[in-house]
């Protein structure tokens, strides 16, 4: 059997996953250009375990192999196979002026200063809540995003959960009427809610768990949603229905981020056709490798893992996602009660132990 | 009643599109940016027809009024009404470096610089098949897209209708294993060939009415399509019911452009679920104002309106579309036989003559 659907079956069964034969080979053209696990993973842009579960098939196969420090290389056979099936090197194409996102923040660089400031003292992120937040960069040209699309300048802005502290970052800007954050860990409600005070910014943040129902009073309320929600499907499910919730209908839009790190496309899919169906939203813009995540302190003990080559620290922030935009083309059923599910683990999950 | 719940119930009327209160602020919000009518439709990203009909109303309760030139100005009631509203200026949030793509092309210069010498005569756009191509910087960012995500080194690409010549551009690069385009108009299939010849390019043009079955051998054969669709909801159908059938199977992309401009979000919600549901494929980019495209001789007379602001020149390039990357996440059940459709118009389309 060829060597690409041998790692197609291999991976399947090991993760659960529904590979197919270009995913493999994205992971291989990333080897090929890479020594670095974490490195490979953003260049693949496929989820954890399906990369590690290939570099491991390819290790096994004399491929690959990892050498005492942990890096990666390709074998004699692994080169030679990469050649016959044509895998290319990955070249840059993204530009760096904007890191790929197509959008600059020059005109809110006064915020951006402050904003800086402000998050010296921020609080860690933790393994509780799943926490890892977004570069500066990447929080003002989320903002930047809403502004350009007539989101954000007159507007009520809720954001669900903010490590990303882009609660801060909006209300910095003077532009939206109002900015409302519902949080569960209270650190981050405290943090925001000094920065609040002692900046005199119309912002309030109030400590809140999404499995409860939202607060009456902030049904149908707010013109723009922001969240970066974790990835299982039931908490999409629940997070967006508590979104959604908020907006008070048609032309209303919501932002956040959907990684390939722990989602695949077969997952992706499925969240789509939710969006669409059950909460009545057309999808306006998916901009890849848009949101970037500082390095957590937590991960390799978090992990867990026996395998040497993810036992490195990440020489570069690895982990990003896409930035979606959506927009409600006709109001929401409103659901308000409270759900209880899993949030943060399935099989995708990076800690996922199986 | 408020200005903005008439101005709905009045475009509604009139365009029989789907418009909300947030689609009329977002065209009085360009035209508090600009006076140039096809300005106005590229910074607000609304439909043509909805544009042109916010702005009859708005004229005709005096916010807004037209001079001899066909210029648009807010009137003392009009900049009042905006400002009550918090109705900003639009600001400029777009990376210069790549127009706003997210995608440079540096890597592939060489091709860029040939491909610009070989379009220098080719065959003008014509009404007869609704054309209008992109710049040569869209047409590489689009073939510099297809590389980083992996779908063009050593691929077989299918183009289906090419006055934007990527096929051309694809295949300078010598990246794709073949290049093939399908191309109703005579006069591209031979300029194609002709370059095909002088540049010893891997690249073949065949004529081709996408009405007709997909010549056989052509199903279940190529690693990637590209097409830059007409926009009625029965075209888009059939189009993506010949492009799926080019694929090879799950795993493999299609690039397209969709507009703001003849298809409304309205239009793009019934689409992605088309996209979703009847062609098992996930979108995995949507890039807005990726596309641009050089403006055509015979827009103003095609029109035929009777509106001083619509008969002007445009100024700039002032039609775009959002480039779709779509994967299939599994195989498409294969239906090919001849279709007959209404390909071009429909009430959304800047032809509609109502």
């Amino acid at each position: 059997m060829d060597e690409l659907r041998s790692a197609v079956e291999f991976v399947k069964t090991k993760t659960k996953v529904n590979v197919n034969e270009r995913d493999i080979e994205k992971v291989m053209a990333a080897l090929n250009s890479t020594n670095h696990f974490w490195e490979a993973i953003f260049l693949s842009q496929k989820p954890f375990a399906v990369v590690r579960e290939t570099i491991n098939y390819l290790i096994s196969i004399d491929f690959v192999k990892s050498n005492e420090n942990g890096n990666l290389m390709l074998t004699q056979k692994g080169k030679e196979f990469i050649e016959q099936k044509g895998i290319p090197v990955v070249k840059n194409y993204t530009c760096q002026c904007c890191e790929g996102r197509g959008i600059v923040f020059t005109e809110i660089k006064d915020a951006y200063e402050k904003f800086k400031e402000i998050v010296k003292t921020r609080p860690d992120a933790i393994v509780e809540y799943d926490q890892g937040y977004v570069t500066e960069e990447t929080a003002f040209s989320r903002i930047a995003l809403m502004i350009k699309k007539g989101d954000l300048v007159g507007k009520r802005l809720i954001v669900f959960g903010d490590d990303d502290l882009v609660s801060i970052a909006a209300a910095l800007t003077k532009l939206p009427t109002e900015v409302l954050v519902l949080e569960i860990d209270k650190r981050l409600v405290d943090f925001i809610n000094k920065a609040a005070k002692e900046y005199n910014l119309n912002l309030k943040a109030i400590e809140y768990d999404f499995r409860n129902k939202l607060p009456d009073e902030l049904v149908k309320s707010f013109d723009t949603f922001t969240i970066d929600p974790p990835e299982t499907i039931e908490a999409l499910d629940l997070c967006f229905t508590r979104t959604t919730s908020s907006l008070k209908g048609a032309g209303c839009a919501g932002y956040f981020g959907l990684t390939n790190i722990e989602a695949s496309l077969s997952k992706w899919h499925e969240f789509q056709k939710l969006l669409l169906n059950k909460f009545n939203a057309v999808i306006t813009d998916i901009i890849e490798n848009f949101n970037h995540y500082v390095n957590w302190n937590y991960l390799l003990p978090s992990l867990e893992s026996n395998l040497n080559f993810v036992n490195v620290q990440p020489k570069l922030n690895w982990y990003t996602s896409s930035m979606y935009r959506i927009e409600l083309v006709k109001d929401v059923e409103i659901v308000n009660e409270d759900i209880n599910c899993e949030l943060y683990i399935d099989n995708e999950a990076i800690l996922y132990k199986g």
